[in-house]
Order: structure tokens, then C-alpha cells, then sequence
């Protein structure tokens, strides 16, 4: 057997509560493991203490099981009479039985003559107010980033100075072209029209660049953007058009004309707001101390220097400043920049204040990897998921690659998390801080069976604006080019448009889409043929696609609900269908 | 290469801040890897987002390692100039080398190669608020539990009705003999003349049992112990002599005699404390509905009923209590009974509260078995360890058990939580919960071997009163023994008296023996003999134990500090030495 590759600890996503009733238990196997039994009951069922008499659990088959690469996921859900359970696992090889349990392996043998009680695993108490929750609606919302300086200028009296012409062109790091906000209200029809239901803006607050990551005033929109009052209007009319908005919280640094780093520049030490910053020597030089570790920075962005969010006065300054953009205009979520830079403490106040203010408010933080220790229920709602855009584009970028890689690649990004957490993944392809899609994948084929994929996923997807009319661009600041209104409105995007529409209507039609229950039958042999099913109660979906060179036969009997490239019953090269299966599977 | 069993996660105990400088990293892998090396490095010492140019570490390798039965443990520190760090493994077997990233396994063509950028793991910044930091005293402490009502009987004008006479029996569940504060006060003396430190109390406030763990009162001392005042004095003595006290906070249930349960059970779902307990369904019967779930309550103990730590009245009653207890009674610590089924969010807000009111305070939980989700350094600072007693133990019940198993026992303990939490573990062979050392031993000389065990490992070390005089007793109540006072005055257990005072006395002089820092040498040829190194800056010391049923040559030089079985050269059956050796090894 290979004992190695067993894991299991009754925390994180092994063993959690999904809600008040319902306790989730995760295995991790090799492949060697053919069947998997669980025992499992009250901890108390037997003797006060679990003492001397022998502990009877009832045994049950686990039969849901996802693939990894080197690992089986084994998974089962259970009804805790008593909000606690103990439980220990049996696990098979074709030739061996061994029992499972904190403290190790034990034969049947070992077991019977009770020499010494094996520590069973045990979930102690299923605590409503420890249960991760994360808002219901995220599921449901089709989101769209935009970053306004380059989504709509409605006003150009606005525009800062030196504003190039609004054009569809490779940007510059420093330009500025003068998007705003009454163009973006502007275009709330054309959003809503595609089916978007969600925004999220990249920063709005006053700041001395292009993309406002280094704030100058909280409490301030950016002048060369609009209003306080236009802003929350735009959140007004977002949301009787049926769309929520997030923004962007820029909190692990600010930018160096913020008042709190004015006053320390002017007095130094003697500042109030000295331990706002992490500074460790004075005096300080803004353009050389942030590789001498003079001050801390992000990066070594000498003109965002860090926050310190382990210091009382800054966190209560950022929880009134989210607490005012909460009642002032009206937000729905909250997107923290560098999200994992920022301390733990502070994270949970933050979710404490605003699940008070709102209590469905989303919240969601900037962590590329894995953000397991953002994610147990009292920081983050869900962080923007990179690695599923990452577990996505591998198989096209490794032309080798087996299906089961693919396969591996997607349920990584789903075993690493709660069920709770991955309802509401910011699932995404791109971003203002990757290259675009389009630029990633080169040909149009392999661009929508991604989007296809984003769309059928688990969580919350999200397209980066221009993605409908499948806009160019690589790495920043090249990805951040003006939106071709004149072009879009002559109806030069019109196909391209169509295509983001079907996929969106698809999956606000489809709950199977949405759900997250997913599993891949893999009955086409063809290493570069990807096929899973997404259901729910009530429906069963197929999502078949060729990453091969040949194409395959189609046999699957339902009605077929989006396809490119599928000619007959052959799915062609890059080709994709999706079908609503005759009968649940 | 065995890829199932490689595992690390950048959270939990295989990546922590030990303290603002240090980040400590673990790896855990096959027994097919042979060295293991770490890239690490600044995560933006290329390009801002370490995005397309290639990021270089540091490569260092690991030497340090401990092997548990199916793994071998990696551990290395390091210090990131700028508190964030960015890595990735490189495993050699004999044969083979990958490199290991979050997203999985690349081979040095792979990476070479470039066609896409792994996932580093990544530790994003130590904040200072979130390292979990301990109180440094309880690594010094010795501690000796005390059970009130069997310890000494000072004052017998406040026995209980009824009480048994004195005397060193079997007992049973529902006698009294008298125990009380002032007893345990004149007993003071004999406990530091013992070398005691710390001494942890069972319940002793206001409750209708002898066990106390069914509270009436938690502001007022059992008056069959004596008085508020009392205590207060008792623990003023207790800090004269130097020994630190905790107390047994028993807040998952009341007993049914409490305020709020009396008036819940006289006014129903009228009551104001109605949300205090775990009322699922009205009305409930006192004897039944326990088991038909119509209220919670510990384990089925109709009489026990659970407390709402769900509920905020309730977290801010037993936040006032614990405040009280600490401002009134000066106490070091408190030990939290049936510390797994409290609500995770009170013991965030307890622990805050606690560390406000006493910085250094120690809070310790009552859970059995693997606590991660209890050690993130934001609940408690440490936990029963009774994963160690049965580590310890199991290696004598299972007598075909090899040295191996032992030394699995004790790295598997060692390796789940954090360096700072393995510093104050609370490290315990028997306790009123289970039956007693000596129970479990049967005989002297393994009853010597097992405590110079607990007194040599990490953590903090408790012995249940009772045990420097070898007391017997099975399971509770017959480990609840009344201490045989006049025996001891007599004299009848000096001798074992004297082990305990010297085994004390060595942890005490020797820093190694408190150390972390240990390893297993394994130089002497034989299953059944078990050779540890306990080491720090300053000092080497081995502990050899021959648990097989042959002499054995020891051959170590060094000044010899503890041994039974010794005889010249010749370490006999179930003896034990204790080295300090010559050189630091």
C-alpha cells in the first residue's frame, strides 16, 4: 500500500461543516486504493470519555471520487445527529485492508485485540457561528472588470491633462486617455444587454496614475474620473439594471502624496503617523530606502509604501473608510489589492465589520496561489482564482498533454478549497495585471472553448472588459487599451459579442453549469478530447471539447445547447459543444 | 519517485514566522528522497509581478530532517531580509531529481524550457500581529495537577455532608473525603521542596459534585474547598514560592443548578437566557431529552447542558468571569475543559481578552487528539498532549515494536504544530481523565523509564499528584485516590519521592532537556533500545532507554546524570541513563 500518499486532518478542506447539518470529510489516497468504507458516529455513542468500550461507528461505503494527478479525492457527506462526529476510514487495495486513523495504520488484527484505542479522527462541534458562509448571489452574478480610465470617456471637461486620443492602440505605462465615470454609466444598457450583472472596478479613488493603485485620498473619486456623487449614482443605476458592484480596496500601501507619509516625510520620527508605515530606519530617501530595507514598499515601489496593518490606528482608519464606501454608495463587495501582504487581524476585522454593515457582502482578496489560510470562513469570502486560469490554459500550451492533465488540473482548484468557497471563486482568465486572453491563446477556436470552460465552471466567472469583442493585448500596459466604441457600434464585434452573450445566457439558463458538481466520464478515447459533465438536481450537462488535431464523433444524445466547430456529429479540431444530457447522470 | 507522498502547503506548520525574523519551512516526503534542496528568494527581486523574467533563489540544501514511519520531515529556517519569501524544492532520489512547486512536479527541462511560469509557493509577509507567540515561562514550568477534593483536608469543619474518612482507596463516583484550599496550602512547602513551578487545578468553584466539573457558581469557591478569599491567598502563597497557577475553566456546559439553566427550565422559551444553552426543541425533560436531541449537552449528561458559545451574551459572561479570575486570583493560566466543542470565534475573543488583561498568560485546551485548527496562534497557546502520552506508551504495550515506531511517536508529535507551540506543550502521562501511570506500567522501573521520557521531551511537563509517590489507581473515579499524607510523613515513599525530585532537578539544570532540538542517533544495534539527543547551544545530553529483555553495553562517554538499571557498563532490562555528554553533538 502506499501509506504515504494517505492524508486526512479533520481541518480546512478535509473535514468542515458545509452549513448547520451537513459535515464534509475529504480523503487523500494514491491510486493503489480501490475502496474506501468510512465509519463514523457520535463520539459519545459509547462511555463518556470513548474510555474503555470498544466505539462502533457505522460503516459506509465512500463512492465519490475525484482524480489528481498522483492522488485520489475521496469525498462523503454526513448528517451529525448530534453536531459532532468521530470517524476512522477502511481503505482497500486489491490485495490489502488496512484501517485509517489520526494516529495511523491498523490491521483488523490490531484493531480486534484492542491492545491499545486508536485516536480516531473527530470533529468536535459543528459551531453555526464558525461555519464558513459565503453570500449566495456570487454564484449566480456573470462579472466584468473594468478599468475605468480606459473603459468610456463621457466626459471629456474631465480629462486629465496631456490625454491622448481615445483610440484602440498599445498603451503606454504613463498615459492617460480619460475614461470616467459618466461613461461608464453611459454603458450600463451594453452591460446589462450582454448579461453582466456584476462590476468590478478597479480603483476609482484619487490618485496620481493611470490605474490609481497608489491612493492619494480615500474619500475622494479621482477628479479626472468624476464625482462622489456621480459614483454613486453609477452604483444607483447598476443596480436597478440588476448589477452589483465591487470595487477595489488598495490598503497594504497607499501612495506617497497620502497625508499620512506627507506628515512622516515633513517630521520624521516624530510624526503621528510614524507607525503607519513600516519603517525600520530614519531617515529615509522615497527614491533609494526600499531596497536598503529603510522602509517597506510593495515590491520595491518606492512610491507605495506599506501600510502597517499590524498598527490599531490604521486599522480602524481603513474599517471607517470601507464602512463609509459601504453606506455611501451602496457596494456589494469588496476586492483587496495585494490581499495576502496585509495582516490576518486585520482581514477578520475587516470581515466582521463589513458582514455587519451587509451581511451579503462579498468579500474577495488578490492572492495568486493557494489562499487556504485566507479561507476558513473568517477573512476571505473567495480570492481571484489564477490557478484555475493557469489549470485551464496548460493543456493548450502543452501540446503532449494527456486529457488527464486537464482533468487533474481543474480539480485541483476544487479540492483545494471548502465547497462554500468554491460556490463563489473569482474564476477569471485575465486581468489588468496578466497578458489578455486573446494573446494567450493566439487563435480565436481555442479563445472561446476557454471562455466555454470559464462559463461552466464552479464559482463566480468574470471577463475582463474588451473580452467580448476579444481584445488584444499583452502583459501591462498593453492589456489596458481603450474600448473601440465606434467600432462596436458600427457592428464590426457583432459575431464576437453574440458569442460571450449565448455563453452567458447559457449559464444563467443552466444551474448544472453553475453547480458545484462536475465529474469527467472520459468515454472518447482521445488523449486531447476533454469531456465532464456538470449537474445538478435537476439537470446533467455535457461539456465536450477537441484539443486535438483530428476530429472526433459526437454520440452523446441530448440537444446540443452552444458548439464551435462541431460539423454533423464530428466535433472538429478546437472545437466545442455543450449538450443537455437526455437523462441525469 | 514516490509523488503521492511528497506534501507541503505554505500554511499551518509546514510554513510559519517562528518570530519576526525567522520563517521556518518543513517538507514532507518518501523515504525514495535522499536530499532535497531550497530555491528561495525575495518574491519581487525580478519584475514586479515575477512575471515574464525568470525569477532566481537562493539554493541551499536541507540537512536538517526527522523521520516519521512513512515520511521524512525537511525543516529549515530562514531569515527574508524584506519579511516575504518565495520557494520551491528541488528532490533527489537516487536516481532522479524534480523540482516541487504549488502547482506540482516540473523536471529542469520543464523549467528550462519556459513554456509557462510555475506557481511558487510563497510566504507573502510576516506581519508581527499574526506570529503565534507564546509565553516563555511555561517551557521552565514544572507542573503537578492537583484534584481539590483528594489532595489534603485542612479544614474539616467545612467537609461535605456525608464525607468518607481519609484514606488512600479505591473511590467511587459520588464520594466526598474532605479536600480543600487550605489543605493544598499547607502543602505548599512540600510542593516546592518537590521542585514544582506550576501547579493546575481542577474545578474550584460552586458545583454539586466532587469533580466540580458541573458548575452552580462560577464567581464563588465551592465552600466544602473554603472561600474566595481563600484562593486569593492560596495562589499569593503559591507565587511566593515561585509556582505559577492555572486553573480548569469548564465553560462548554454548566451544571443544571447554574442561573440561566434554572431559569431557562422554569420559564421556558420566556426565558431571557433561553439562547444560552442549545435548545432545540421545547419543552425538555431534565432526564431524557438528551438523547432524543432536544438540547445538548457534554457527551449524554442530561445534567451537563451545553452552553451557547454561539451566542454573544454568553461570550461576554464568560469573558467577565475569566477577567475576574484574573484580577481577582492572579492566575497564570487556565486550561479550557472540553476545549474542541466551544465555539472557534469565543476562543478568539477569549484569547484576546486574556493576553489584554496578562500578556504572558497561558491558555491550554483540553482536546485530545491533532488541535492545528486550535494552534494558529490566535486561540490557544498549547494543548493536553495526549497524542505523547500514547506515543509514549505504546511502545512498551507493543513489546515487537521496533525503535523506529518510538522514534515516529515522538517526531509525529513534534512535527504537527509550531516550533513556539511544541515550546509549551503541555506534556502529561495520566491525569483524572484516564487511569494512572502506574495502571498502565505495572511495574517500577517502566514507571521511571516513561516519566524520565516526559521529562526530557519539549513542552512542559505535568504529573498528576500522586505520582512522585507512584500512587495506583484505574480509571476514573479509582485515579482519584486521597493522597495517603501520613504514609509520606512517615517516610514510606521517600525513595520515590527522591527519583521524582531528581528527574526535576535535571530538566531543571539542563536547558537541553527543555530544548526542541532533539534527534535520534540510533548507534546501538538493537529493536529494543531507544537513544535520543536532546541539545541546545550550549549542551549535549543523550538519553539511552533498553526496553528489550537483554542487557546492553553502553559505551558513551560523558558524566552520567540519571540511571536506573545502570550496572557498570551494562544498561539492564527496563533501565534508563541519562548522559551529558562530552562533546556537543
Amino acid at each position: 500500500m502506499e501509506f504515504g500518499a494517505i492524508y486526512h486532518r479533520a481541518s480546512d478542506n478535509y473535514c468542515y461543516p458545509l452549513n448547520e447539518e451537513e459535515l464534509i470529510i475529504n480523503l487523500k489516497t494514491g491510486y493503489d486504493i480501490e475502496r474506501v468504507y468510512l465509519y463514523y458516529g457520535d463520539p459519545y455513542s459509547s462511555g463518556i470519555m470513548g474510555g474503555a468500550e470498544k466505539w462502533n461507528g457505522i460503516r459506509e461505503e465512500i463512492y465519490y471520487k475525484k482524480r489528481l494527478k498522483h492522488h485520489i479525492w475521496w469525498t462523503t457527506t454526513l448528517r451529525p445527529r448530534y453536531k459532532r462526529c468521530k470517524y476512522y476510514f477502511e481503505l482497500h487495495t486489491k490485495t490489502e485492508c488496512v484501517y485509517y486513523f489520526e494516529d495511523g495504520f491498523y490491521t483488523k488484527e490490531e484493531i480486534e485485540k484492542q491492545e491499545k484505542s486508536p485516536s480516531y479522527f473527530t470533529f468536535p462541534w459543528m459551531n453555526p457561528i464558525d461555519i464558513n458562509k459565503t453570500p449566495d448571489w456570487v454564484n449566480e452574478t456573470i462579472w466584468y472588470q473594468i478599468f475605468p480610465e480606459r473603459y468610456c470617456n463621457g466626459n471629456p471637461a474631465i480629462n486629465p491633462k496631456g490625454v491622448k486620443q481615445w483610440k484602440y492602440e498599445k498603451t503606454g505605462v504613463y498615459d492617460y486617455y480619460g475614461g470616467d465615470i459618466s461613461g461608464i454609466d453611459s454603458k450600463l444598457d451594453y452591460l446589462h444587454n450582454l448579461g453582466i450583472t456584476g462590476i468590478y472596478f478597479t480603483p476609482l479613488f484619487e490618485a496620481d496614475s493611470n490605474h490609481k493603485y497608489n491612493t492619494k485620498d480615500y474619500y475622494k473619486v479621482d477628479s479626472h474620473f468624476g464625482t462622489n456623487e456621480e459614483l454613486k449614482q453609477l452604483v444607483k443605476h447598476a443596480h436597478q439594471k440588476g448589477i452589483r458592484v465591487m470595487f477595489d480596496g488598495v490598503f497594504n500601501h497607499t501612495g506617497t502624496d497620502f497625508f499620512a507619509w506627507r506628515d512622516v516625510m515633513e517630521k520624521g520620527e516624530k510624526s503621528r503617523y510614524y507607525n503607519w508605515y513600516m519603517l525600520n530606519q530614519w531617515p529615509v530617501d522615497e527614491e533609494t530606502s526600499t531596497e536598503d530595507g529603510r522602509y517597506y514598499t510593495f515590491a520595491f515601489a518606492s512610491h507605495m509604501p506599506k501600510l502597517n496593518t499590524n498598527c490599531e490606528e490604521v486599522i480602524e482608519y481603513i474599517l471607517n473608510v470601507v464602512k463609509y464606501w459601504i453606506q455611501q454608495f451602496d457596494i456589494d463587495g469588496l476586492r483587496l489589492d495585494v490581499a495576502n501582504e496585509v495582516s490576518h487581524y486585520f482581514l477578520k476585522r475587516l470581515r466582521k465589520m463589513v458582514k455587519k454593515e451587509k451581511p451579503d457582502f462579498y468579500l474577495l482578496g488578490e492572492i495568486w496561489g493557494d489562499s487556504i489560510s485566507w479561507l476558513r470562513g473568517d477573512e476571505f469570502d473567495s480570492v481571484m482564482n489564477y490557478p484555475l486560469a493557469s489549470g485551464i490554459s496548460d493543456y493548450w500550451i502543452y501540446k503532449n498533454w494527456k486529457k488527464e492533465e486537464f482533468e487533474h488540473a481543474i480539480n485541483r482548484c476544487f479540492t483545494m478549497y471548502m465547497q462554500q468557497t468554491n460556490d463563489v471563486l473569482f474564476n477569471l482568465l485575465d486581468s489588468h495585471d496578466t497578458n489578455r486572453l486573446m494573446d494567450k491563446v493566439k487563435e480565436k477556436d481555442i479563445f472561446y472553448q476557454q471562455l466555454a470552460v470559464l462559463y461552466t465552471m464552479p464559482g463566480s466567472p468574470c471577463i475582463y472588459y474588451g473580452t467580448e469583442i476579444a481584445m488584444e493585448g499583452a502583459h501591462d500596459p498593453d492589456c489596458r487599451r481603450c474600448m473601440p466604441w465606434e467600432e462596436i457600434e458600427k457592428g464590426t464585434y457583432d459575431e464576437e459579442i453574440e458569442q460571450i452573450k449565448t455563453l452567458i445566457k447559457l449559464r444563467k439558463s443552466h444551474a448544472a453549469l453553475r453547480s458545484r458538481n462536475f465529474h469527467f466520464p472520459n468515454t472518447i478515447d482521445d488523449d486531447r478530447v476533454v469531456e465532464y459533465i456538470k449537474l445538478d438536481g435537476q439537470q446533467s450537462v455535457k461539456v465536450i471539447m477537441n484539443c486535438g488535431e483530428h476530429a472526433v464523433l459526437i454520440k452523446e444524445e441530448g440537444k446540443v445547447v452552444y458548439n464551435r466547430n462541431l460539423v454533423g456529429n464530428q466535433l472538429k479540431k478546437n472545437g466545442i459543444v455543450i449538450i443537455e444530457l437526455k437523462e441525469k447522470v
